[in-house]
């Protein structure tokens, strides 16, 4: 085999067999085929597309090329959940804890914030001493212990994924559906999981823009699940405003700390739910999703939920004591004051806005090597159809320069759009495809 | 600017500027663009194309890239010749000094074995001692005294295209109508030309397998040569068999030397004549082809032309004996003959697989770094559309080591298909552009 005549090949339009995707991969991460070639390769995929069964290939592959984690000695169903991104979008934290303590096993491998999007384990880390590197023996025997664990991926998973996503991110081909696909499933996959909920989100706060885009992601995401005898389901959701009151890594774990105590955002809340839901119903925990909410609703009101967060925290070497505390975490030194100069209607708050000025005044990462400040954030109390009287505080800014407070305000102001008429909300969730 | 913002810009179909263009080949020959960056921007050209200006902007930014040979003080035009490469295709070396003879400066910058394809310079050094390996001012005065040379692309030359090149190569690239005549046009243009003839090959021997393909590269490199303020002209020629009786680099030499004595296959002068009598046209050395032709057959029948390529076989050091002595040139040890098995018409001559099978047994290149035997090739007594007898010599094949004969035979015959019915034989010129 030549790894020119399969770029042609793939370029021509011609199915890729099995074991030409296999050369390909293995010879990737051998630095037998240069990057020059793999990135010529991914545009090609990009233009003409791969079928069900190629992207099943690429991703057995980019599974086998690395350390998968074996967790068939814990009884129970694994059951993890993934969201493709978004902004204020800390759904993890409170679910994991929460699906755990229900009795599904979540072993949940995340990543971190870059551009827009923030990251689940740049937000637990505002809880001092939270430790994501763990081991893979670690990971296995918290899960095994407590049910749950969230940490970042080992140097050994999935090494091709690692190395195409790197060489995507500069080449202009992250947004090929089948790419997009292949490097997720096979992250999750590696984990060791039975089943999967993906959060596939669209709007401007989201990779895909639109609804029809998010589905195409969605419906293949859940055929590839089907083929890999995954149990898998996935929710469409709306991400055309931030999700939930708080954007930040401290002020995102404030909210999750809240919604397990039964308190915080109906919004998120009810996400939470009904991901979680979808969980225990996949795991056999509960038959029907009615059932499944009740189970939850109970595990946050009788602090189960809560308990099973505070041994997570402490297994990985988090201070608890946050959970009744959160000022041990990092918070700005300046809170800017947003509030409104007319009435009407919020219409429009532009996610992918917010999201990067928030990357850009320190509460996230530009560039891979970028270090965080966790205080940074955004309070924001009216959403997307709420009415606002003129002096109401829309939003709280949580930033690390006073001087800069008159730049940043404006740049906020930019993102947030108050209408004379109402406005109808759309739905937070917008499909759900099993 | 930012390269991977281009790419995307690219690959979703949007045009590019000339500052955006100017900017990519300025930082890819720094380095500062990586080559998986500048492999993905031409997968994705290869996709989406280039409009007549994008190509303008690459083609000049591609030259400036490098150095540019002023021939202004040359009085006269400065006319080359350009095929896009076949099979037996040693037209540029009588062409070159029959065109110099009657008052026209050719200044040729040819290309080397690679593949299917022979090469110019390989081909004249066949010839003892004769330099390809010219430095600009060689070139210059070499033309200001003789009106010819042909040499190899200087280290200097349209640097972006070398490496363009040598990546399109192993990223399935070549293929790119718009790459292409950015390519062949900005060395032809570096060179200092005033006008330009193309051969754009079409058929089995050619790069380009279908009439259509042909036209469509040749109206977009006429069409950049007039945006450019060059005279240009375009023939589209059949390659679907091999061109003249002799391919391999002696044997070229001893067809090419034949048709300046006025001898030689008629296929190959006829072509030299009317591609000579366009340049003559361009050159304003004569105002139509008719005038053209009748100068150029002269210039064969008194000896001029001849005599000017022993002038240039002698400025280039080399030794001008070969003219009436084609024994100093390396020949093979063995010939193998074929003769038909049957009567009939040639229907079909492979010429794809004979100049591959050429380059697989030392008289051609199948990697870049591979050594040429110039001894090696064939001679091929009958072409398509031919009459042939049983027992009727149809080809010698000149080889190396009689060992592979037999094998190399059956190769042959492979290649070559008689038929009972007549054929009739397309023309050699197919269409001329202007």
């Amino acid at each position: 085999m030549n790894i020119v005549d399969l770029i042609r090949k793939k370029r021509n339009g011609i199915v890729l067999q099995e074991e030409e995707i296999n050369y390909i991969i293995n010879e990737y991460i051998q630095n037998n085929i240069a990057d020059y070639q793999m990135s010529s390769l991914m545009m090609a995929i990009y233009f003409k597309g791969m079928n069900d069964n190629e992207i099943m290939f690429l991703t057995n592959a980019m599974i086998e090329s690395g350390e998968v984690i074996d967790l068939q000695n814990i009884p129970g169903f694994k059951i993890d959940k993934h969201s493709t991104g978004g902004v204020g979008d800390k759904i993890s934290i409170p679910l994991a804890p929460l699906v755990a303590s229900a009795g599904i096993a979540v072993p949940m491998i995340s990543g971190r914030s870059l551009g827009h999007t923030g990251g689940t384990l740049d937000k637990l880390e505002s809880i001092p001493g939270f430790n994501t590197s763990l081991t893979t023996d670690e990971f296995r025997d918290q899960i095994s212990q407590i049910g749950v664990a969230i940490m970042g991926q080992t140097e050994v998973m999935t090494p091709a994924d690692k190395k195409m996503y790197a060489l995507r991110d500069v080449t202009a081909t992250v947004e090929s559906i089948p790419l997009i696909t292949a490097s997720i499933m096979c992250k999750k996959i590696a984990e060791g999981i039975d089943g999967l909920v993906l959060d596939v989100k669209y709007g401007n706060g989201a990779f895909m823009k639109t609804v029809g885009d998010a589905r195409s992601l969605a419906n293949k995401m859940v055929k590839l699940g089907n083929l890999m005898n995954k149990k898998i389901t996935a929710f469409i959701t709306n991400m055309n405003q931030p999700l939930g009151e708080k954007i930040g890594n401290t002020l995102e774990i404030e909210e999750s700390i809240d919604i397990l105590k039964g308190k915080g955002p109906e919004d998120t809340k009810n996400l939470i739910l009904q991901l979680g839901a979808e969980m225990l119903v996949l795991g056999r925990i509960a038959s029907t999703t009615d059932e499944a909410i009740r189970i939850l609703k109970e595990k946050i009101k009788n602090g189960d939920a809560l308990n099973k967060f505070r041994q997570m925290i402490e297994a990985q070497g988090g201070n608890s004591k946050v959970i009744n505390n959160f000022s041990i975490m990092p918070h700005a030194q300046y809170i800017v004051q947003i509030t409104a100069e007319k009435e009407g209607y919020v219409k429009g708050i532009d996610a992918f806005g917010i999201g990067n000025m928030i990357a850009n005044i320190g509460g996230g990462r530009t560039k891979i090597t970028d270090r965080i400040d966790h205080s940074i954030g955004i309070e924001l109390f009216k959403k997307i159809g709420n009415k606002v009287e003129n002096g109401d505080l829309i939003a709280n800014l949580h930033i690390r320069n006073i001087e800069d407070g008159a730049e940043i305000r404006e740049l906020f102001e930019s993102f947030f759009e108050i209408s004379e008429t109402s406005i109808n909300q759309s739905p937070l969730i917008e499909e759900i495809i099993r």
